[in-house]
């Protein structure tokens, strides 16, 4: 009946016997990290972390020299940057084409790769697949062969890609990748995946000199308590609905298709290759100057046809997501569009 | 009905417009870490982190020089050594008194930091309040008055002291606090508090050069979703049992003093001033021996007793703490005990 314990929060610490989350072998923790996480994205060595950026952080905070540069497109989410900065990395951005595809073309990578090495040295490069705005997947594989060649390691940011479509660290031959459970893997709370080769085992993971298990880019332990329970939870279907994932690529490009109909340009790869589109709509952005609504025009006209998840604020660009919708979903946003156009 | 959105898991992002956790007005966010929770700990500026070690650690990274050093006390929770090695930073420790009060004294504080000044510079020192191996609570007032004559910035880890008794950095008159959402403030999941002096906020919460209003430590946000609303939700609660403090450490104490009573030695503080304590049973060792449990004998005593909470395999030596618990409770704790001991 009575209770003795230490805090007062759930926490997956009460079955912590070896002093390491991912040695917790009830609820398998260490059979999810050691074993389900590298063969699902495909490296020699994987943990979780408190979150994507974290994982980055961790990673960007290792290879560090005073003076070192880190190469990233112009695409990478703004924590990737923020990351960088907080490694005290100076950063070199590899630009891309512009509107409206938006690309980060290999032989430009390679081009800042060997511009920033005459300025110093390139301690690690890193590449969004795909990136948070366009969707774009630039050629990783191109991109990893440059790094190669220059001798630099590339962290591959996967969070758009890890848990939504397939993908191998193996496959693309980089050194890193980092997987969002929040974003991508269908888990309640902030999450990341870090997997690499076991070459950077020893450097990222290296341990306490005075605590031998805690590994100090995780300080000792990271996402502690429900986190890492609902990815385990959610890893199931997660597995499957990757398989599903030329599905979902096709219906991003017919809802594409359908909106250029309108009118409404999709910025970014074309065909699309991901369900996250960029849309450029000068037609929705004339009428929300007439609206009262203004600005809040799109996000209030969707919410009316109970259509959610469109960031309040934006209607000549706004992004969306077709992932997970049903085939009759989608017709359904695409008449709401049509009729706030007038053209239903 | 249909869903458009970036990710699948649930998040406060969604309701983001400014760009930054700190800043989301609905659920109150903003008024939480820029009202509640300054007041609440006294402090100038707070936030809320991933955990109470990644706030230590934001802390140590922010002031860390080459060669610089940090001395803490030996108390320490292993999070702090792991965070100031992974900050690096070369670490030097006051040792306790050892057995059986295990004490930190501020003349051992000040004769360590006057030590490491020669060594190099001392960029900051820590003191954890109270420990949790021995639930003590040294004098940091005097500390802080120490660290302030040798002009050494100081961080006080609370992670067992805020959310449970009444604390309060301008009291303290420190530069730092560190407390622990889910060990000590009833938060779901992993998530920290960091308060300090306002003099602090321009180093420790810089900013990135590029995204204006990120900070660069916190990674632009920090404990996204579900563990900074259940610290709020939580938040009424624990401010009402900070009240009650006096009766906790009233029922330590009598806790303490029944189970010494039993010949179980409790070591630390004394008379005790807090809820966690360490005791040490050489009888209940002596018995552990006898029984086939060996050193799961006491968690499997306790267990058919519908006591939770002390870690399986430890006898001689174990932690408890009698936070929140009845009189009654407390009552059935100690007949448990002493049935165990035959003494009932």
């Amino acid at each position: 009946m009575a209770l003795l314990e230490w805090g007062d929060g759930y926490s997956v610490c009460d079955f912590c016997t070896a002093g390491r989350l991912d040695l917790i072998k009830t609820p398998p923790i260490y059979d999810f990290v050691h074993k389900t996480l590298p063969e699902f994205i495909g490296c020699d060595v994987a943990r979780v972390t408190t979150g994507a950026r974290e994982a980055k952080f961790a990673v960007m905070h290792s290879l560090a020299k005073e003076n070192g540069w880190i190469v990233m497109d112009a695409n990478a989410h703004y924590s990737s940057y923020v990351a960088a900065e907080r490694a005290r990395l100076n950063i070199a951005l590899v630009p891309n084409t512009g509107y409206p595809e938006f690309k980060i073309l290999p032989e430009k990578f390679a081009e800042i790769v060997e511009n920033t090495k005459k300025k110093g040295e390139v301690v690690l490069a890193l590449i969004t697949y795909p990136d948070g705005n366009y969707g774009n997947l630039p050629d990783v594989k191109k991109i990893t062969k440059i790094c190669e060649d220059y001798d630099v390691p590339l962290l591959v940011n996967a969070a758009y890609a890890i848990g939504r479509m397939p993908i191998k660290l193996k496959d693309i031959g980089a050194d890193f990748i980092v997987g969002s459970g929040h974003k991508s893997m269908a888990s309640c709370g902030p999450i990341g995946v870090l997997g690499m080769s076991s070459e950077w085992e020893s450097i990222v993971l290296r341990k306490s000199s005075k605590y031998k298990n805690k590994e100090l880019e995780l300080l000792g332990c990271t996402a502690r308590g429900a986190s890492i329970v609902s990815m385990m939870a959610s890893f199931p279907a997660v597995k499957e609905r990757v398989k599903r994932w030329d599905e979902e690529v096709e219906k991003a490009r017919y809802f594409s298709s359908k909106m250029e109909e309108m009118g409404i340009i999709q910025l970014g790869d074309k065909p699309h290759n991901h369900d996250l589109m960029f849309f450029h709509a000068e037609n929705l952005y004339e009428l929300s100057k007439k609206s009262k609504d203004g600005r809040f025009f799109l996000y209030r006209e969707l919410k009316k046809r109970k259509i959610h998840g469109i960031k309040p604020g934006l209607t000549k660009n706004f992004k969306l997501s077709t992932y997970g919708l049903s085939k009759e979903e989608i017709e359904t946003v695409l008449m709401a569009f049509r009729e706030i156009l007038g053209i239903a």
